[in-house]
């Protein structure tokens, strides 16, 4: 951004679609920061550790853009939920990571890995409690929207679990997991955003359904960058689904065409780094990387219906804006 | 209890000072029913396995109790926050197995041991979850005091995880822990229950006194148990506080005493079956075990003082028999 750009506000959010947001993500940032507070240093450094981790806070910034576009004024009714949504994710990071027993996440070490398994659970459990403080000073529909999509996840992981190193999972299993695993929160987030500022019921259920298909296109793009993207962007290592036996889109997809490396590094319980390798190999000749990609195309187009319709304004423009960037990033 | 006592619901109230508060404990115990259905089997079969495990339900009996005993009426304005508090405390359980690599739980394999440590993991964040649904319909205050008894929960059992195997421990150190990991939500039941029903702010605190005291007596006697107890009332093998090498009080008190068998096998992270009857042995030579249960006497007195000052009632004398009784059980 030039320095003309970045001195005058209305071309930067012409330029800048989110920092017509700013103000209230910085406020969700001190919000973090205040919240992970402890008298237990080491509830408050391992919190810390993923809070200041170079999150992308897509979450926050989804559901404040939902708000801001019915016209929503009052920053302090949304900053407090969009903190409890990332609060919910990050506890979900910690708990995954145990799950899956990761070495790394966004480029460092694992929580898991670096302060073990006891004090990563119960941090985890710390910041589901915080989300929770922040979320009960909402009315009851708010609450249970938030906790709604928080038992989805749960649900979403049970059943991930149950699919896990299965290669009888199918894509429509997928979306299933999906919706619940990542895309619930992000529907969430855009629903109570604009429930807060008063959109009509209906309004509220389109800003649901760009939610949950941005989620999903979200989701499938993470499981893309698995295999093709660049472990320095990532922050972690690829091929983790291959080597967790997690059913992603283009191993479902390669599985499909029949590709005998795909299934052999999925089913196995600890494949080797070859292995993974010819697999992620195998995935790359084949058609689903592009045909995930495609697939990830078609939801954040379906994402970005409800929005043409609304009216122009820059936070319209924001979340037209992130259903292109949730498709396009390389991280 | 005889058939004339039974049928006099008068005479029943008098004979047992529960029967006062059986109809609500029954909707609680419908509430939890209900609260541990998921579309995900694993998720209901794994909280049901515990809900229906034969807890005590001593914490929604204090908050019932505390309710009524200030006049609350409407037992719907209860219900569900005894629920929510009881749903904190099996996810605890749940997440503490996982914690300690648990083998057992009130006499049956531990979820952990049954369903591992995946499914057990997401199990516990989903009661949570279900808690803070039934939570949330409150006010501010009581999300408020719920979500920090959940946190000095998180506090504790970081802090005990600090004091493991350490013989450094002290008494203070252990009532630090206590007052978070087992009190806090036996004082925040107590408190709810005699805010909900519009009892004074400087009742409300007292309540709360009373609360935090029995959870210290209930704690020191779990503790004196886990040394002295029978395995078939306890539903769970003795000597598991020097197995885990958890700070209880009678190891404690005990390493106090200079006792070198106690040290041993509170020191080893791997202590033999030997080595750890030799340090039950050791603890009930000395005078751990009376000292520890003239501890929980003391704050079991303590806790009755406040209860002494209120009007006679049924719910009166169910508050004082359970402080008497938490002192008593043999289980």
């Amino acid at each position: 951004m030039t320095d003309v750009v970045k001195k005058v506000p209305s071309l930067r959010r012409a330029v800048d679609p989110f920092a017509s947001v700013a103000e209230e993500l910085d406020l969700v940032e001190k919000n973090l920061t205040r919240s992970v507070r402890s008298s237990e240093r080491t509830l408050t450094e391992i919190s810390g550790y993923l809070i200041h981790g170079g999150g992308k806070r897509i979450r926050p910034m989804i559901t404040i853009l939902a708000f801001k576009v019915f016209g929503g004024k009052r920053v302090e009714d949304i900053v407090d939920i969009a903190t409890a949504i990332e609060l919910i994710h990050t506890a979900t990071l910690l708990h995954d990571d145990i799950i899956d027993a990761a070495e790394t996440r966004r480029g460092k070490e694992s929580a898991y890995k670096k302060f073990g398994l006891k004090a990563t659970l119960v941090t985890g459990d710390f910041l589901f409690i915080k989300a929770f403080e922040f979320a009960g000073k909402f009315d009851e529909t708010v609450v249970q929207w938030t906790a709604d999509a928080c038992t989805r996840l749960t649900e979403g992981e049970i059943l991930q679990g149950f699919f896990n190193r299965n290669t009888e999972v199918t894509v429509r299993d997928y979306l299933e997991i999906v919706k619940r695993k990542t895309a619930s929160l992000f529907e969430t987030g855009a629903k109570v955003g604009a429930y807060l500022a008063g959109a009509s019921p209906s309004l509220v259920e389109e800003m649901g359904e760009y939610g949950l298909n941005l989620g999903i296109a979200f989701q499938v793009i993470d499981d893309v960058l698995d295999v093709v993207g660049h472990e320095e962007l990532l922050g972690k290592p690829t091929g983790m689904d291959l080597r967790d036996g997690n059913p992603s889109l283009p191993i479902i997809l390669a599985l499909g065409e029949g590709e005998a490396a795909v299934s052999d590094a999925f089913e196995c319980s600890h494949p080797t780094d070859e292995k993974i390798q010819e697999a992620i190999k195998a995935i790359g000749r084949g058609r689903a990387i592009h045909r995930a990609k495609t697939f990830s195309k078609s939801y954040a187009e379906l994402a970005s219906r409800p929005i043409k319709k609304l009216p122009p304004s820059f936070y319209r423009n924001g979340l037209k804006t992130l259903a292109h960037l949730v498709v396009e990033r390389d991280f």
